[in-house]
């Protein structure tokens, strides 16, 4: 099916557009109304798991707030609960895995995946969405990174220190990058699955990338996102990797094979863009705090990120991070609707 | 009075040195049984507010663990106490102001300090301190930066999105501007009173640094350590800036006129040596988690730290963040005994 709006994937592929596109991580989500109410009568991971509502949530942004793309609503974690492990998601304390995986006796339970049967149900959102949204934008799919993923795994929730994830690489590596292997596997499956279903780019969250040093990042991180974009190459969807705090490995992870790099906010647009010599496009990276601010302030914190990409193709407007559930819903509309109205200059 | 071991001072100044000295941030602390019968008996702010308590355990590490430098046991958050604000430290839940300052209304009743009177017991401990140490070691004294400060003023606790004082930057950047001269009058006042108590080397803090974009640290942050700085450049103490997780001002930092610039873990010594040119002498900065390892992965990681700064002085061996509180001491031990033994081939 042709896309009608495709400005998105044409900066993906820095190929020309007439304004910058725009879309906002997290932008499903509890900051609007709308998703509460549908939220309010299913728990987080029936919405996930249920094709319908992921499929509605997924589309109100496109409709209420105006983004260029759709993001198709999920939760990184469904792959390791693919794998056999055992999800809990607790009200206001964020997701947990009881029995968290910390020597190779705990990781022989889990399995390889088959996406087309263990996450049918996202596959189904797919379809349901794309049908839903008849062309208007195009529809992203997202992985967490097999590191991040590893991470919850390991720690079995959100964590300060990383302790555990940190005693398994230092003391037993061997068994980090085993694991680390059969999660790259089930990520590329995954993908490429949902890519298969029709998503039109897809995007690598690594959320927990910066807490490495920058060798361990090689090690246990890069090498792996760069084996699952090499397995998706042979498709033509756009790829995006947002790896954030990763502000030390931005050359290594343009040659990773991604198509665009995600940044959160401090990282400098213009010096990336210099560092990264056009090979990639950028996405990002206004703070989602700035939501918080005045309109005035926001038209003004927006132009400074677009002043600082500069002229012409390659520029995705995002936050640097996920929008706040507290935010009002009216601010990001009018953060959409000024980078409608004032990117075209960039693009003469 | 003399120092006998002068290691650190002189790293700090990049003479000459005949092995790399090595302490931690937070050395005088939890991970020790010694501090924590201490502990035991009395409330945190009390041990800070106790000149006897207080300088008890900030020799704890140097005759325990044999660490090159003492740092005063103390809490940045003593400074927003003496302007007037009420602190609360709540058992396992870290400092709160329970009555956090949002407005210009609520700033009005912060008030300059004299250190001499408002944190004499500061003054006191560090006395103490010396002579109990009799020239063993250097003693370094510390604050918060002036936007730490801010932040935990305006915050009222640990935050995870920091959205009050974004609020206030972006909403009502004078009001942060006024509270953040201030703040730097305090800070450079209490660092004078420190030095003048006798400690050989002070430590800026800046925690929260990182949660800004480049240009915000600029303006909120980097300018303030600046001047604080100036203002004690008038003594001959070295200055260490320790900005967390700003890896993107790291030459404007090295013009703040710091002697030496601390670092994270996720930063790359060699290549930060590179940049800043030798203007700087660099602490830091292996992730405090090695210390979770096995000791063979602790010296294989503390040998990579001091072969990424390189031959020669100008480097103080750290952690990249303060140790953790369940640290086992018999690592540190054995991290400080292999960069003592380790360190003079870097050194020839």
């Amino acid at each position: 099916m042709n896309i009608e709006n495709d400005l998105f994937l044409r900066a993906c592929r820095r190929q020309k557009v007439e304004r910058t596109p725009v879309w906002v991580m997290r932008q499903a989500g509890r900051y609007l109304p709308e998703y509460r109410a549908i939220r309010e009568k299913a728990d987080f991971l029936t919405m996930c798991k249920t094709p319908e509502l992921a499929s509605e949530v997924t589309i109100q942004p496109v409709e209420i707030i105006g983004v260029d793309a759709a993001i198709i609503f999920s939760d990184i974690l469904v792959i390791p609960e693919a794998m056999g492990m055992e999800l809990e998601m607790n009200e206001g304390k964020g997701p947990v895995f009881p029995k968290p995986i910390r020597s190779a006796e705990e990781a022989k339970g889990l399995k390889a995946i088959d996406p087309y049967r263990d996450l049918k149900y996202v596959m189904d959102a797919i379809k349901m969405t794309k049908d839903a949204l008849r062309g208007r934008v195009p529809l992203i799919g997202f992985s967490g990174s097999p590191w991040t993923l590893l991470t919850y795994m390991v720690e079995g929730r959100g964590s300060k220190n990383f302790s555990q994830i940190k005693k398994m690489i230092y003391d037993n590596p061997r068994l980090a990058h085993e694991l680390l292997d059969k999660i790259s596997r089930a990520v590329a499956d995954y993908l490429s699955a949902k890519i298969e279903a029709g998503v039109n780019a897809v995007q690598i969250f690594d959320t927990w990338g910066g807490i490495l040093s920058p060798s361990e990042f090689s090690e246990f991180s890069l090498q792996y996102i760069t084996k699952v974009i090499s397995e998706l190459k042979k498709k033509d969807e756009p790829v995006i990797v947002f790896a954030k705090g990763v502000h030390f490995c931005l050359q290594e992870l343009t040659a990773s094979g991604a198509d665009v790099l995600g940044l959160d906010w401090t990282m400098d647009l213009k010096s990336v863009r210099d560092l990264t010599g056009g090979k990639v496009a950028l996405q990002g990276n206004m703070d989602p705090c700035v939501l918080y601010a005045r309109e005035d302030v926001i038209r003004k914190k927006a132009l400074e990120v677009m002043e600082s990409y500069g002229n012409g193709t390659g520029h995705i407007f995002n936050l640097g991070h996920g929008i706040l559930p507290d935010t009002d819903p009216e601010n990001l509309k009018a953060l959409v609707k000024f980078v409608k109205e004032e990117s075209p200059r960039f693009h003469k």
